[in-house]
């Protein structure tokens, strides 16, 4: 696979395409990262290209072939690459509970994290929603130090980008995780301790004064 | 597998539901139906208890082991059951592609279908979008017999179930989806051939008294 021609594109405060780019480093697969300028909603004629039917990010083009949506895509990059660490567990009932638990992530955590930081009104009751969400995967998790066990994987890569929103959520929110959630925030802690996540997650305050210019921008405060 | 012990917990309008029994059906595996009493949401002990989290049908449990979330579940009965036809690709971009679509079909229809004939009001705005999105799929569909191509796979097994509830949205929404899908509705009777199917499908008709119970009991008429 030496030769394969990998892009991505990308926008960096996503915790989806975070993914993409934790998923890639674990297996060691080198890529051309490209910026989408989504803060302007300047799509790139390739992004509309390659997913035309969401028209969003991240996509992985693989030898010209576009893989959307995140899920997807992080599972497709643990099969072709098979070289790095493994991602989802070989064991069929193993691997469709780490598919749940993803599943989980996304059908319940953005949309609530969304609600607090960009709207005003429903922060409190999008809060505590939130916690009991994170909790409902604290409880996943238990003493495991990784939702798969001993090692590093998929549900980790799907929950772990949120680590570089905790701050934002919590500032307009008004909680603080660490106290709601502490085994969650130090599984969260063990994650950064990979280099494949601490290169890839954004600075905390970097996302909060980019949430802040949003909010701004959309006349929120 | 012989002596496998195979439960599924479902509810016989559920297009969700629908997906599994025609995987299984499509595998040749026996399994044990249990139907819940949704309409009066009597929820089974055992269906709070195999999906604590979602508490929603279908839940297919093998041998004790839940395992929940449709496409999720006709994943780990392809992966479990080789012995009968193979759902997925092998191929991980194809398969990448067939995940695509299935995902494409849980973000759209079921809550355009739902707006069409649970609300009064937003029938017509809905039944425009569903309409352009089954088109979508009909475009993804192409000249291809099946969307995988010549055997009936995931995508086919995720959409199909729709076909049962197409007059009842047809009916509360206004349109003739013969005119507007001609290739679609070709496929779903393409579809409907297969013994797997068409065993499992209910009748169109039934699915439509039943709506219209709903609708009653909801006082939407």
């Amino acid at each position: 696979m030496a030769d394969d021609e990998v892009v991505l594109l990308d926008f960096w405060p996503s915790m989806f395409g975070m993914r993409l780019r934790i998923a890639l480093a674990e297996k060691g697969v080198k890529y051309e990262y490209r910026e989408e300028d989504l803060l302007n909603n300047m799509k790139s004629e390739l992004l509309l290209k390659m997913n035309p039917v969401h028209k969003k990010i991240p996509v992985l083009i693989h030898n010209g072939k576009p893989v959307c949506e995140s899920r997807i895509a992080v599972e497709y990059i643990d099969e072709v690459w098979k070289e790095g660490a493994q991602l989802l567990p070989s064991d069929p009932y193993d691997k469709s509970q780490a598919k749940f638990w993803a599943d989980y992530i996304d059908q319940k955590i953005n949309d609530l994290a969304y609600k607090i930081w960009a709207t005003k009104g429903g922060e409190q009751e999008a809060s505590e929603k939130l916690i009991e969400c994170l909790k409902v995967l604290e409880g996943a998790l238990g003493d495991k130090p990784y939702f798969g066990g001993e090692s590093f994987g998929f549900v980790d890569i799907a929950l772990i980008g949120y680590n570089s929103w905790f701050y934002t959520y919590e500032t307009f929110g008004c909680f603080n995780l660490k106290e709601e959630c502490p085994n969650l925030i130090a599984w969260a802690k063990r994650c950064m301790e990979k280099e494949s996540v601490s290169k890839t997650l954004p600075d905390s305050n970097k996302i909060y004064e980019f949430v802040k210019s949003l909010r701004k921008m959309h006349g929120i405060e």
